[in-house]
Order: structure tokens, then C-alpha cells, then sequence
């Protein structure tokens, strides 16, 4: 079959790779309806993390289970299933904590950008539904198992609540889904921080009621000037940088809290300012496969329409201009058909 | 009257001082039924902090209002009252949003280590109780003034639930007010680190389930193999220093939550390494205040005796032997009667 490898800086290529298997009974196979690049794909695409080896990328995924292993009892194949981009076993304290992405048998899931992929602890991992749902709900399906997910997280992690101020910080695919969240939250006023016209439109479609476009000190201070000076109840930081992670906190009122769920590169946060700003900071891998069941229904119910996110839709076989397009911010986030 | 000023490190006096006046409406003039001495005020004295000119100390206070201004409506001469060490207005965005710490008049109480003290914002600051209060509660109607709110506010920011694990680090006065703060809000477990056998004495009566006398990578060994290697739910961090705000980090759990009311000094914090950890921070300036009107009542009722952790009385004239006692850790919190 055809599968995606990234072999070092930009060199990402779609090539024969052979069929996944079972390799222990908790395992699971399954066809992919359909698959997609995250945002966090490009760090190593970019050389930002380094690629010792060839990587068989992709971890964001649904579809229909071909295969379990002998020891899966609550997936059978036919069943139409979406997993999160942790492997987890849903069982262990971290997992019944409510963070199975630190699961004491985590491993992150790897090879989804192609049409086959193993997915260990199935029984875990693995949310299935009452029945197939039609294919026009599948990017909205697809997009729970990661970037809604983890946009929901920064949302929770920001603690926003009915009536909130948002701010979120980072106009990715992330972002876009953390305005979803925070909609679907119940938050009053939702600021998005974006320069982009398509993007700035996608938030306004999500639930956005203002859009800031300046970014730093100037940023901020618009933010101020939007909130009578208070600040922001809750803010979802969704790029991770130094910059993005200091202007997020310099948006938040004190007794404010940060969601961050962009992977920090270089931050780092000091202790006596974070003390006297008072903010509050969750953040981490999303444990996704607790929201799943939620998300999942609130896609199959039409609630929300997150699959709209991916404004760029590409066959396997052109993976690799998916890459590019998201690295030269022509495309939010590509989907793959496999 | 009597009153204390640092004129440097280790050179605190207790020398004639002019008494206070109401300078501004808002102001009431109090006198002090008992005073005493604060950790954070040994950053000064170790010359830790700068001491740029000389400074009146003194910032926990509770006693009988002698005078109130013109606008001052609710509380008035003859009633005891306790305050706050911050002076909020509890009418501003941040005093509503519960962080009357960052009150946007906020100012730091000071001057209170004598028999008379002028505290601003009388209305907002001070909660008055409904009669006279026996002398034996004195101390612990004191200690809500800031110890134990603070202590309480890093079990709060630390989300203590009934049935939680929890470790507190640092066994100065906030620590040990933080093991009795986790036991009021119904901690299954408490894990309290110390090294001195009158504080794991205080500890073990206040609440403590354990004590832990390693520190560091064996004191969080430890703390792994006392939670079957899962770490803490909720980990009070009482110090302010990298090494126990590095100790509180690696105790908890994924998921788990950190509340810090020790004063960071030199604190740096790994974005990258709180991510993968997974672990929520809340800290600052306890908001007090917030929390007075329960406190005060917890100590009426008897219920709590935080007025335990004075181990040393002396006369306000022999402040500066109060000082060297905190400092040398003969004492963990002198109570000076004014």
C-alpha cells in the first residue's frame, strides 16, 4: 500500500510501505475514511525536531476496523471507530484521572497518513459508533480525533465557562477548533488573534465575535482596550513559542487561566511573574480519548461542523504539496484521501 | 507608641514611632489585639530582598476598630475586625472575579507589628465579627489574616478535593496551614515534608498522614512509592525556591495541580517540561479576603485552631528576638503581643 515517510527537512514522501499487521492481540486494524497532516507534523518537516530516522507519519484518524486482535473485546471489525493520536488503555489511574494521554501504557500513534493502520490497545484507544455514519461527516468524524480534540482541551484547560471572555492565541487549525470549543462552551465574547483573511473568516464562522490582527505588545494592549482593562478569563494558546506563550499571558486577567496545548519549542516561563500575574496554566498532550464520546456525538449530531477546517483536500499519493501548502500557510490543514 | 522598623538586613528595631492617623476617608485606625511575624518577612531581614530605606513591618493584623473615616460604612469604632495583608476594594473586576490579591487598588498592609494600625480601604479590607472574641482565639483569629489564608488558598489553588492525595512542601507556618487547610477540605491523604520534629509534630496534629523527611529526588522517590508510583493529586509548594518548586512539580501527578504561595525567588519553569508533565500551576498573593468570612468562622466555631502554629510569644518590645528565633528556625512564627 501506499504510506507517507518523512526522511529528513522537507523530504516527506508518499512510497509502497508494507501492510500493517497485528502485533499483540490488543491491536487493531483499520481502514482509514480518511486521514490528514497536523500542525505538529511540521515541526519535523521543518527541522525543528530532528528526524533520526525515516518516520512513517500520520496519527490523526477514523475508519472502519478490518481486524482485531484476540484479546479486543469492545471493537469488531465493520464498526466504524475513531481513536485519538495517544494510544492509551483507558484503564490505568492516569486514564481514569482524566488524562490519558499520559496513560502508563501511552505510545503515540504513527502511520495514519496511508489506507491502512495498526492501533495498539484498541480497546482503549478506540471509540466506535452505533452505525456507519454518511461520508459527508467524516472530515468533521476526523477532525475529533486530534485538532478538535486538542482545541477542546485548551478550552477546558482554560476553565472557560458560560459567559467567559476567550482569547485564543494562534489562528492554526488548533485555534480555529479552540474558538469552536469555547462556543460550544458557552464563552460570551471570543477573541481571535489572526492576521489571515480565510482564517479570520473561519473563526467568525466558529463563533469569533472580535478579531484582532495586531500581535506582541500591541496585541495585547487591544485586548486590554476590548476587555475595560481586565483582561481575559480564559486563553487558549495554540502555537508555542516564547512570544505566543508570553502574549498569552499577558492577556489573561489575574485569576485568569492559560490553556496551552501548542507544543512548547524554547519556552520558558518565570516563576515571580507568573506568581504576581496570578494566572492559572493547564496544559500538555490533549487527553482526547475523554472528550471523544462527547465530540463525536456533537459531530453526528450536525451541533458543530469541524471538518471545515480542512480547506485543502488532496489523494495520498500528493502528500507531500500537503506539507507544503500548510508549511507556506496556503492551507490551513490538508486532508488526505486515502 | 511602639512600632517596628527594618533598617537592614538582620537590623530590626522596635522603636518609638509616631502613631497612625486616617489619612484618607476610607481609612480606619485599629487596635491591635495581637501581631506577628511573617516568613516572607525574613526575605528582607536576610537581606534577600532590598531594603532601600527603612521599613515599617508588619502586615497581619486583627483587633478593635478605635476610628473610622468619613466614608467608612461597614465596620465601625468598637467591633473586631480581621483584615487582609493586600488592602482591596472587593468591588473591582478582580476583587469580584474572586482575586482580591490583584485588586486594582491594591496595596500591601503595612506597619502592623505595633499596638495601633491605619489600614486603607476599611470597607473592603476588613471583616468585622459579631461580637467580641474570647482572648484564647486571639492567635488563631490572627492566623487568618494571612498564614492561614494563604495556606488555604494553596490548597485551593492546588483543587484539594475530599478523598485527594496530597503533599506539602515546605514546613514553615503556610506549610503547615496548608496541611491543615487540605484536611478541611477533606484530603484522604496528607503527605507533609519535614525535616524537624516539632513541625512533624505540628503536622501529624494538624492533619498530616505522613511525613517525609528526604528531599529532593528522594524525597519525590519516596512520595512515588507511597502513591504506587502515580504521584500526588494536588501538591502545595510552600518554599519559593527552584529546588522545592522543582520538588512539587515531580511529585505530582499527570493531571495533577501545584498551588504555590511561596514568593518565587529565582524561579525559572521548563515550558516544554510542565507540558509533557501535564500539571496545572495557580499561585500569587493569596487572595485572603476572599476566604476571610469562612476562616474567621471556622476559628469561632472551634473547629480549626490554626493559633497552634505560634510557638513563641514575646512582648512587641522584643521584636527583633522574634526575628532571630523565625530566622534561626528556633521558631516557626512568633505571635508579639501588642
Amino acid at each position: 500500500m501506499l504510506g507517507t515517510i518523512l526522511y529528513g527537512p522537507r523530504d516527506v514522501r508518499c512510497e509502497e510501505v508494507a501492510e500493517p499487521k497485528l502485533l499483540r492481540p490488543t491491536d487493531a486494524i483499520i481502514r482509514l475514511s480518511a486521514s490528514c497532516i497536523c500542525g505538529s507534523d511540521l515541526w519535523p518537516y521543518r527541522g525543528l525536531n530532528e528526524v533520526a530516522s525515516p518516520m512513517a507519519m500520520g496519527h490523526e484518524y477514523c475508519g472502519v476496523v478490518e481486524e482485531v486482535g484476540s484479546a479486543v473485546t469492545t471493537v469488531r471489525p465493520g464498526q466504524f471507530v475513531v481513536g485519538s493520536f495517544c494510544i492509551s488503555d483507558n484503564t490505568c489511574p492516569h486514564c481514569r484521572f482524566g488524562f490519558p494521554s499520559s496513560c502508563q501504557q501511552r505510545e503515540f500513534m504513527t502511520g495514519a497518513q496511508a489506507p491502512l493502520a495498526r492501533v495498539p490497545l484498541a480497546d482503549g484507544t478506540l471509540v466506535a459508533t452505533a452505525e456507519l455514519p454518511p461520508d459527508d461527516l467524516i472530515p468533521s468524524l476526523l477532525a475529533t480525533s486530534d485538532v478538535l480534540g486538542t482545541g477542546w482541551y485548551a478550552a477546558f484547560a482554560a476553565n472557560v465557562k458560560p459567559g467567559s471572555t476567550v482569547v485564543v492565541v494562534g489562528d492554526g487549525a488548533v485555534g480555529l477548533m479552540g474558538v469552536l470549543s469555547a462556543k460550544q462552551m458557552g464563552a460570551e465574547r471570543i477573541i481571535a488573534m489572526s492576521r489571515h483573511k480565510t482564517r479570520q473568516d473561519l473563526a467568525v464562522e466558529f463563533g469569533a465575535t472580535d478579531i484582532i490582527s495586531e500581535r506582541g505588545d500591541k496585541g495585547v494592549a487591544r485586548i486590554k482596550e476590548l476587555t475595560k482593562g481586565i483582561g481575559a478569563d480564559s486563553v487558549l494558546e495554540c502555537v508555542g513559542t516564547q512570544e505566543s506563550m508570553t502574549q498569552a499571558l499577558n492577556c489573561a486577567r489575574p485569576g485568569g487561566s492559560i490553556g496551552y496545548v501548542g507544543v512548547p519549542h524554547g519556552v520558558e516561563l518565570d516563576g515571580a511573574g507568573l506568581f504576581f500575574a496570578q494566572t492559572s496554566l493547564l496544559g500538555g498532550p490533549a487527553p482526547v480519548r475523554r472528550f471523544l464520546p462527547h465530540l463525536i456525538d456533537l459531530a453526528l449530531q450536525r451541533k458543530i461542523e469541524p471538518g471545515k477546517v480542512f480547506d485543502l483536500k488532496l489523494p495520498l499519493a500528493e502528500v507531500a504539496e500537503g506539507y507544503r501548502a500548510m508549511d507556506e500557510r496556503r492551507a490551513i490543514k490538508t486532508l488526505l484521501l486515502t
